[in-house]
Formats: C-alpha cells, sequence, structure tokens
C-alpha cells in the first residue's frame, strides 16, 4: 500500500493511493495514519479493505507527512561510504545517531524555511524508515518485523549551525520545515529489497545526488536491531538512513540553499518531493 | 499550581496537589496536563477552579511524568561551570543542545533500568523547563512568557553509549527510564527565581550532587531564546537544563550506578524523586 496523509497542515486525514494513481480516503476507516494503526494487524486490516471502494479525494489536495503524530526522528550520520568521503570524514566504526526535532516534520512539497540567520542551509535525500511495532533489544534477524514501510525524507541541514556553533548536530538539523516526510508511507511488503533503491535529488533542475541505497554503510535491518540496543522504538517512529553525495556541502566550492530555489528528490517506488526555498 | 498526572503508566489522569498536600483529581476539568492544557488561558483556567471542589484522590497511587505526550525532550550540556570543570571540558561558548528520546520519559519514582551491554549509568539532577506557548524566534525579553513551569529532571545518562560508541551524545541518553521527570510541574507563576533553587542528589544516601542553579552558565531566559532560533518549541516541550557538578564520572574513581541503587534527588519548591535501579 502507498499510505499518505492529506488535506491543511495539522488537520490531515488519512488517505491511500490505489494502484491507479488516484487518492483515497481511510478516514472511515483510521483516524491517521500514525501509531497503532502502523502494527502488523493495522496494516492488515487496512491491506484487507476493497480499495474501490473507499471514496475518491477529488481535486489535488496537500499531501502531509506521510506519518502522522512521530515521537522520534533519529537520523543516522554519514551512512554511505561515498558520502562519508565527500566531507572529509572516515567511515565511521558504528552507526553516528543523532535527534531531529518532530517539530521539523513538514509534508512532502511543503516550502523548505531557510532559519534566521542560517548560512548554509543544505540538502540531503534519504530512506526513511517508519517503525510499525514496539522494538526493544530486537536481534538483526527480527528487526525487518518492526518496520511498516518506507519513506522519502529530505534531512535539510543547517551546516553553520550543525558544525560551528557549538558540540552536537540536532542544532544544525531541527529547524522548522526540516524534515520533508513522504509523499507516501509505502508498505515493506511492497519494498522487496530496501538496500537496492535508486535515489537523487536535485536543486533548480540541477542533479546533485545520484545514489543508491546499496552503498549504505549500515542497511535497514542492521539499524533497527543497533538503534532499539539504545533505546526503543515505536509505530510511527521515522529512522532516515543517511545520505549518499552530492550535498551542497561536498561541492567545490559548496553550494548553499537559497530563497527562490526549487528543489526535487525523489526514491524509486517510494516517489517525489518538490520543495520551494523561502527565507524563514 | 503544582500539576501532576497520576496512575498507570499511559493511563495517567491529570491532578493537582493542594497546599495541604492533598492529591486532587483534575480529570473532569481537562484530560491531560500536556498541550493546550499548558498555554497560559489553560493554565488560567485550572487557576480559577475552587481546588477545595474538586475530588481527593485517596490512597498513594503512582505519580507518572508531570507532563503528557511531550514531543521534544531538549537538554543542555554542560550548563554548570563547576560541572564542566569535572568533566574536564572548556565551558561552552555557545549552549550545548542535545536531544533525549521522548520514549525515556517516566513518572519521579519508576525505576531506572540500566541498559543492557551499559557500562557507566549515571545520574544528573536538573531543572526541567516546560514550554507552554510556542516560541520561534522569541528575545530574551519575552522568553519567560513561553515557560509554563519548571520540573525535577534526572538525566540519566550512560556515559560509555555516550562518549564511547562513535558521535552524538544521544546514544546515551535515551535509553527507557532515563528521564524520570515530576512530580509536579510547578507553574512559573510559583517559581519567584528559576535562578536561585537549589538541588541535590543521592544514591544510596550518599550526597555526591549539591548545587544550585545559580551557578547554570545559560539561565532558563537566555536558552528558551536561544533554541527557539534553532527550532521552534511547542507547548509540553521539555528543556533539561544540565547538571550541577557530583556526577558518577567526575568522582575519583568513578562511580556508576548497579542494580539495587537507590537514587534520591530533588530541587527546592519542585518535589524529590526516588528511584530504584535494576538491572533492564
Amino acid at each position: 500500500m502507498k499510505l499518505l496523509r492529506y488535506g491543511p497542515p495539522g488537520e490531515e486525514k488519512p488517505g491511500l493511493l490505489d494502484t491507479d494513481g488516484n487518492l483515497r480516503d481511510l478516514s472511515g476507516h483510521v483516524t491517521d495514519i500514525a501509531g497503532d494503526v502502523l502494527l502488523p494487524d493495522g496494516l492488515a486490516r487496512l491491506k484487507a479493505l476493497d480499495v474501490t471502494s473507499l471514496p475518491r479525494v477529488e481535486g489535488n489536495p496537500r499531501l502531509g507527512p506521510c506519518v502522522g503524530g512521530a515521537r522520534k526522528f533519529i537520523c543516522i550520520g554519514l551512512n554511505y561510504s561515498d558520502h562519508a568521503a565527500e566531507t572529509g570524514a572516515a567511515i565511521p566504526p558504528e552507526p553516528i545517531v543523532f535527534m531531529k526535532a518532530t517539530s521539523a516534520i513538514v509534508g512532502p512539497n511543503d516550502a523548505i524555511e531557510i532559519p534566521r540567520n542560517a548560512l548554509k542551509t543544505d540538502w540531503e535525500v534519504e530512506l526513511g524508515v517508519v517503525i510499525g511495532k514496539t522494538a526493544k533489544y530486537v536481534s538483526e534477524s527480527d528487526a525487518m518485523d518492526h518496520v511498516a514501510g518506507y519513506c522519502v525524507i529530505n534531512d535539510v541541514s543547517e551546516r553553520a549551525f550543525q558544525a560551528e556553533r557549538q558540540g552536537q548536530w540536532t542544532k544544525g538539523k531541527s529547524a522548522d520545515t526540516f524534515g520533508p516526510t513522504g509523499p507516501w508511507l509505502v508498505t515493506s511488503d511492497q519494498v522487496h529489497n530496501p538496500q537496492a533503491l535508486p535515489m537523487w535529488l536535485e536543486v533548480n533542475g540541477h542533479r546533485y545526488q545520484n545514489g543508491n541505497t546499496a552503498t549504505m554503510i549500515y542497511g535497514v535491518r542492521y539499524l533497527v536491531a543497533y538503534l532499539s540496543q539504545f533505546m526503543s522504538l515505536q509505530p510511527g517512529d521515522i529512522i532516515s538512513t543517511g545520505t549518499p553525495p552530492g550535498v551542497g556541502l561536498g561541492q567545490k566550492p559548496p553550494v548553499y540553499l537559497k530563497p527562490g530555489d526549487v528543489v526535487t528528490l525523489g526514491i524509486e517506488g517510494l516517489g517525489q518531493q518538490r520543495q520551494n526555498v523561502l527565507q524563514g
């Protein structure tokens, strides 16, 4: 299934995209694409619905983030060997884990606001993993049972805030609009191999990132098991798994976002995003 | 007001502690101590209630975390000059900001679980600040209008996970039970000066921390304004403002928590916590 949320910010309704590309309303069956709806039983109930019986949504409504009410937005740093190389960092011997504020989450086509006093606002196309079942001390062999599905994330990053303003990365990762998420939560039964997904990002039509999840250092299975040793993961938690080469920081000279830019990005099978860049 | 939440984990009801020390039920007036209830209007409505008309809660129920549904659990590192000294770190020229997982939040007297494979689980008594009104790009002069109140937090920390397992601190700060919060949310009208609060922490009756919020490097007013430049703060978000000297890491030789230990801590006017330490 391609699950989604549509409508104005904060008032999104649950929906899905049918195989003909029509948006269908799920609000007669669930209140949100969030929390317990993402449990294996909850997804099984949605899958059992007759899609053609669901009301079609007319027009072209805004899409919200494809998951509602996420309580954690966990990110993995330097998780593509070639991205680590472009930033001049060594390949980390264990995953680097940091958090984005959940208040950074927006819809896939909402504007990116450059924060006040920002100097180096950058892009990162990433594979998002959405947890479907609580994971605590899970093994790699069980890890995938805890994944509800996958989505596209732009891990928007202010490099000056991240690296030049003392300490931890979260400061450069958490501004409002820094987490476009969606368009769809594609359930894991439809993603045969999350480690073989082409992904790309363009700014104003120029392709900067052109990668594949095949070059991740730590794959989804490993990450879910690893993170669950340090904290429990709950339904609706989002893990953003790192970015391939081609971020602005890695250009020679570096290139950063400016008001008026248009960012487009996508991952094969998971859909595309499009963001206008504004001054916040 | 001393607002609180009581009952089994995940089923807490809202309540308050009256001036005679009686627990009173607020569930006839609000569904939770969370979100919009913490807005200035919401708190004013609670303050206008005739406390003697509220049902008294009999017995001695468990207290939950004093704030429900927190979406962000933001922490400040090395924010007491003498604590920075004991850890061998320089005084940071700007606040160090990191996140704890919100899934770490538990009640003030719930057990602390030492995570599997933990080596150096440590304590940190901290002043918690609870946001009452959305803050985005606020000035220092306006910052205190965005604070609903204060509480005690134990920022439990696994030093080996934090410092010896690569990268960012969040890995050592986010285990389940690593965020005892409460007993009460003391509204800001009852805390005349948040920068003059004695605070302490004992393990098995031995006093390790004996500090005062007067020695914070960056005070509450500054922190709220500062953080709001990097991310928006919403009602119910928690800021844990750093710890004074006396953590286990700072002892010579270092002392860490072990199963069977009892941790007690408190801040003047904000109440006390008591945690049994278990192996998770």
